[in-house]
């Protein structure tokens, strides 16, 4: 049995930072949003995730924390959350809108009374609004119409920047399961095969090895549709002598890897060819620059101008390199406008992606900004892979 | 290569149905917003359906459609939708914020202006604001500050409830296409895998047979863990003597099935086998009632008097049906409190789900209503299942 590296506590600490930060800021509470697609933002408090539904966390500056889910999930709730109350309210219900004649209901007004020793809430802090549903924000509006309310994702976002180093463990395991699963799929992927049933050797992979799910929705496409820069994938037929993309991230304890390779079947084109060199440099070099103290906007400017020089500028999209946690994709990022300086414990998505009119690829892997540079946490097979 | 069921002239009457509602309700334009867990609103127009990011389709009064998609997936939307027009806003982009310094992005102003020959949008529908983020809604305010928005979920749900011949052809082919993914994972599930392990053979099955995607995240529970109403699997083993439950859907082109069946390896308790046997009752009474004509709340009491007949009925949770077709779970339900008559046309998960203290289960298929009662789209072992 599978014995998870996070222990409650890591989860109670981190509810007790957020109720520090909102009490700094002069917050009474704040009510911290997510769903299904996104998870991270409820998980990192409570190990809870819904399905269907939506979901959020309200944490008071006094402490307290109530998690807050749809009609459906109290089951899962109870087997998943570090935390014993739950509120269940029409608002996290799925979008299709069910009746529940047979479900006692709670309302915002019973999670907001009583909090911070009964006190009314007359400033709460909202994270997630950009995923937050205008129904959940309509009913708080209803319930706090006195109170003033307002946007604190950086809140957030501060604590999760940089990680603990059993956070470093579990995503480093989930790197490791995503490279294994992509050797798994690699000796079973032929030409022929559509791009979907390509998808479901990747997934089989990384499940057998462990994986809880994954990170986002596994794509594997081929031929023109490999410009894509997120992508999904189709019944298209995986044929010879064409880029075939494969790019897929391992959830585990609700932390996220991401993986990407290009690989073909059979010749590869000077022209695709080219690509592939010129992204294996250019994700060479960001590897080389990630240490703490470097400026990302540098990092970015010195990886673009690289691809510059070979002759493929046009085929920058963005990157070199995104954050990564519990998110596939999260704050902060490494483009030529970020603002930022790196940090030990925080952990990137190396990602160097070009694209062109008629194919595209991408190298990405999993790393993290050590004391005096970074450690790598898969790096199977980042080379021209011809098969 | 696998050739599509539905064409091009579907979504484009779907369109222009819409555009017909709108004007006939006095609106200028809907939004209809939807998103990477909840497609259907938008790939119902257009067949375009997104990954990370947000969408939206924008259609006016007289016709016009406007496809809206975030920063990072133009070529996705070039490749999958049907509209050759689509705009790049922020709102849209993924919820961890990046910057694009590299990328064009347009306005909600942009899409608003020239509607209509270029009249000014003063009634907005809205479709879809229990999903919808905080920021596009915002985004909206903020452009159409003078406009009335009225909420419209009706007119999108009277277009999808009734489903054409075509549609029909492609749902029943999902479900068939569940059936055998499940007989695949049958064959290969032991004791002693972890849930998470099942679920690969799941999707591996449903992949290998044709599916484009599951229609939700599939899940594997087993022993305790199956009395959650919808459930996420974890590294827990399967044991003998214990339910298992697998409940999967799978999606083509859009539209999604859902199965569900419940199964033992080794001994079956007197315990299991009486819930077993009623809810395989009750399941059979579902799918006897289901007609044209017949009242939705009457199959819901008749369904649950004999549950509580056979003395279970404090395990009933809710059901036994609901309506399915590009959501796993939509409009309409069949509840004791639904008001609405079948009809031809509509289609149904006949859902027996069944939980107690200590376990639960759920038999569940694809159905439509005919001229003169159902058609089961798969009934592969709607049995007791001993292994």
């Amino acid at each position: 049995m599978y014995k998870p590296i996070l222990k409650k506590e890591d989860y109670m600490e981190r509810i007790g930072a957020m109720a520090r930060k909102a009490e700094e800021k002069g917050l009474d509470a704040v009510l911290i949003f997510a769903n299904e697609a996104e998870p991270a933002n409820v998980r990192y408090f409570t190990n809870y995730r819904p399905i269907f539904e939506s979901t959020a966390i309200v944490i008071s500056r006094s402490g307290e924390a109530v998690l807050l889910i749809g009609p459906e999930t109290d089951e899962l709730a109870k087997d998943h959350s570090v935390l014993p109350d739950y509120k269940k309210l029409l608002e996290f219900r799925e979008s299709s809108d069910p009746d529940y004649p047979d479900i006692k209901i709670d309302t915002f007004e019973d999670v907001f009374t009583g909090l911070n020793g009964g006190n009314t809430v007359s400033r709460l802090g909202l994270i997630g609004t950009n995923i937050m549903t205008v129904q959940v924000y309509e009913g708080i509006l209803r319930s706090l119409s006195d109170a003033e309310l307002s946007k604190e994702d950086d809140l957030l976002r501060e604590l999760r920047m940089i990680k603990s180093p059993r956070e470093l463990e579990v995503l480093k395991r989930a790197a490791e399961i995503a490279g294994k699963g992509f050797e798994y799929a690699l000796e079973r992927i032929e030409p022929g095969m559509t791009e979907l049933q390509a998808v479901a050797h990747c997934i089989a992979g990384v499940y057998q090895n462990g994986a809880e799910g994954t990170g986002f929705p596994v794509w594997c496409l081929s031929g023109k549709g490999t410009n894509q820069a997120i992508g999904i994938p189709t019944q298209k037929v995986i044929g010879k002598n064409e880029v075939v993309q494969i790019s897929m991230g391992v959830m585990l304890e609700g932390y996220v890897s991401s993986f990407g390779r290009p690989f073909v079947f059979g010749e590869i084109s000077d022209e695709i060819r080219r690509m592939m060199d010129t992204a294996l440099e250019a994700n060479a070099l960001t590897h080389k620059l990630l240490a703490p103290g470097v400026n990302a906007s540098e990092v970015a400017s010195k990886v673009h101008g690289l691809v510059r020089e070979r002759g493929l500028g046009d085929c920058i999209v963005y990157g070199p390199a995104h954050g990564i946690g519990m998110m596939e994709c999260e704050f902060p990022f490494i483009e030529t406008t970020s603002d930022i300086d790196l940090q030990q414990g925080m952990t990137f998505a190396a990602d160097t992606y070009l694209a062109g009119e008629n194919f595209g690829m991408r190298f990405e892997d999993t790393v993290a900004i050590t004391a005096d540079g970074e450690e790598q946490y898969c790096d199977y097979r980042r080379e021209v892979i011809q098969l």
